[in-house]
């Protein structure tokens, strides 16, 4: 590769809000954001929220010219949502559903019936292998009482394994997506941490948009107060996250954001806001790999945020394993109950309740059975996720002390030589 | 690293057989495992169907002398049975939980409540980077009727997925588990065609064990003619399957395998046959990554597995699609008799009758409910496996004809000075 080897890469992402039957204009949303992205010829289109198949199906077909290589992530019951239109031939792709997401029970949440995931694209660009990451993590329904937070929590560590173990061989890292976190909650920060991703935002020099680069702003139609809860004007939850990982150095030359209308003004495309990024990849022999680069001090906001996980689950845990004996309470009792119908009914007097009251007491032990094994298989996964953190934590602290030591060694070294 | 750099490594693997309360002798032959594990000293045991955390335990402790590092692989309502113990330390870990695993109402099988899934260590070996992964596929409960095919041959693709996404910079990959899969079958093909692994058996010179390498017998006490099914002698679905992705060469010195009994006779460890492996890793400067080494010829093998596993995976998807249309008329005649119920309470006659029927009736809408969800989620998962191998399929497609053409110039250019 050329030593003044430079390549420019615009990149667009959106959360599409593009919920069959439920979500406004959808169709018409739909249909001027194809017009947009073929005006705008970005190099990728990363699209969030596009939970009908047709939809993606329509889009394909109108973006076929400016966008020839495009891939839907198919998961869960519904569909991932997530999609990728592409200017450059897509070489190989993968997908990781996460483990936990959310509770079936909570239908009108719908979460779980998403199946929500990590998609992986491979690209080859001028030599350059660029691994482009999309997802989008369960939402936050409530700040105050965020019962989903071990799940996001857990969902967050997952996003990073996934990128830290299959981009060992990138040259370039592009994640876009809804995180649904804002920039400083606890999953955000071990995501950047583990992975040594940056993001746009707060990178690029060029920035237009929101104060705070806020992506879902009262300002837009489709978004109510009620959506932002405490943060009236605003809340950034969208991101372009990014790293070059050996011999490139990559940086955001301009970050755009809609702002609570289309892009050329009118109805917005969708409840957040587009953002559009524009990233410069340039050869770099002597920069190196983030990860690498942790001195004793460097390694500690990681080790902090690893802590600060840590016991985030173990709450999650209690309370999975506190709803896993609830319900099995629950099961103790309806038996109790199924043997008590049993006698009522082999008596003359209560027969006829007892056998009315058999049916829906057997629904009740199968109910409360599946609501125990699935907070069993909860506790489970976010042991898992416990387990691996707390073994990055034992590796990262054995590191952090052997480098101390190795400082401290230098510095009476140097002592001994002044003295 | 040196040129006449040379690397050992023992390998242990066995499907333990430890389903508490159903496996005989669970204990007894957990004790003596753990007894030999210690007297051979291993660099790493690989084991499968440790169901138990409490038989996990019970090992770390006893190996922590001889194996230092130890991992448990949870996962699902059971976990994932999968575990390791390493003389060396463990540099890093991650899981991938298999998105399709069987039937929750096939609950005399069981397996999808294992959550099956595949395990990766990274090792960092004096120098060299070794992913090692264990693995344990969807049970074959019947050859001739195999309802799961499809679910193991969706498995397949993603163990081989995660391996060639997770590898890339790996000097050294290996795979050990129960694949549950015979060395022919499809699924075993589109793995190793896909990743490029050896399987230790067929490249050794120096095997010990049952012909054919059969890793469940009819020798071992705890194996039933039932259970070998249509293969009387035996069947060989245990694997070490290795591979050297760049400036290495790894062969397999020795493989030997149980033979119906312990290690030092007595009764078997297990119902399935143990196996044992020395690999010696070169340093090999030449050596290339086989999956660039593929002429038009070579990727041949490739294409004819993912067009089969394709056609394989749309048996799968029709069926899905059968059994989601079948449970969703069942809701429709669910719905219907629940009106019929309501009609009839009304009335005098039969309201008694109605209203006994009418819980078991929301019952079976219900259920059906359920099982139309799960398999709709089956097909979308299938379909997903599906699009991933079409991508692939015409990735190859493509180079097998620019490999042609440039071979094609190349003779013709040679004819050209030859006239």
């Amino acid at each position: 590769m050329k030593p003044n080897f430079s390549l420019r890469l615009r990149v667009f992402n959106l959360n599409c809000w593009g919920i069959p039957y439920l979500s406004k204009h959808r169709c018409d949303r739909m249909k001027r954001l194809g017009d947009f992205l073929n005006m705008e010829s970005f190099d990728l289109a990363l699209l969030e929220e596009v939970w009908s198949e047709q939809d993606f199906q329509f889009l394909r077909q109108k973006l076929s010219f400016s966008y020839p290589d495009a891939h839907y992530f198919r998961s869960g019951i519904i569909g991932s949502g997530l999609c990728v239109f592409s200017k450059h031939p897509i070489q190989e792709i993968i997908q990781h559903v996460y483990t936990l997401n959310g509770y079936p029970y909570m239908i009108h949440h719908g979460d779980w019936f998403c199946g929500k995931a990590v998609g992986l694209l491979v690209f080859h660009l001028s030599g350059l292998v660029l691994n482009a990451y999309i997802t989008h993590l369960h939402a936050e329904y409530s700040r105050q009482k965020d019962i989903y937070l071990a799940h996001r929590v857990a969902q967050a560590w997952e996003l990073a394994q996934f990128i830290h173990h299959t981009s060992k061989k990138a040259d370039v890292v592009l994640l876009c997506g809804d995180l649904n976190m804002h920039p400083k909650d606890l999953g955000c920060c071990l995501l950047k941490e583990w992975t040594g991703l940056h993001d746009a935002y707060l990178e690029t020099q060029d920035f237009k948009g929101f104060e705070e680069g806020y992506t879902m702003v009262p300002e837009n139609y489709y978004v109510s107060q009620q959506d932002l809860g405490p943060f009236p004007s605003g809340i950034r939850i969208d991101y372009v996250l990014y790293k070059a990982v050996s011999g490139f150095y990559i940086s955001c030359k301009t970050l755009k954001s809609t702002t609570g209308h289309g892009p050329y003004n009118g109805t917005p495309l969708s409840d957040h806001e587009a953002l559009m990024a524009t990233l410069c990849v340039r050869h770099s022999p002597l920069q190196q790999n983030p990860s690498f680069v942790h001195g004793p001090a460097g390694r500690l906001p990681l080790i902090s945020v690893l802590r600060e996980a840590w016991t985030e689950l173990g709450l999650g845990i209690a309370q999975a394993r506190w709803w896993a004996a609830f319900a099995g309470n629950v099961i103790g009792v309806g038996l109790l109950l199924l043997v008590l119908l049993c006698v009522l009914a082999a008596e003359e007097g209560a027969r006829e309740v007892a056998i009315l009251l058999w049916t829906p007491n057997v629904g009740l032990v199968l109910g409360a059975g599946a609501v125990y094994l699935f907070h069993m298989q909860e506790a489970k996964g976010l042991c898992r996720v416990q387990t691996e953190l707390q073994h990055v934590l034992g590796r990262e602290s054995e590191a952090q002390d052997l480098s101390s030591e190795a400082q401290l060694a230098l510095l009476l070294g140097q002592d001994g030589r002044q003295s």
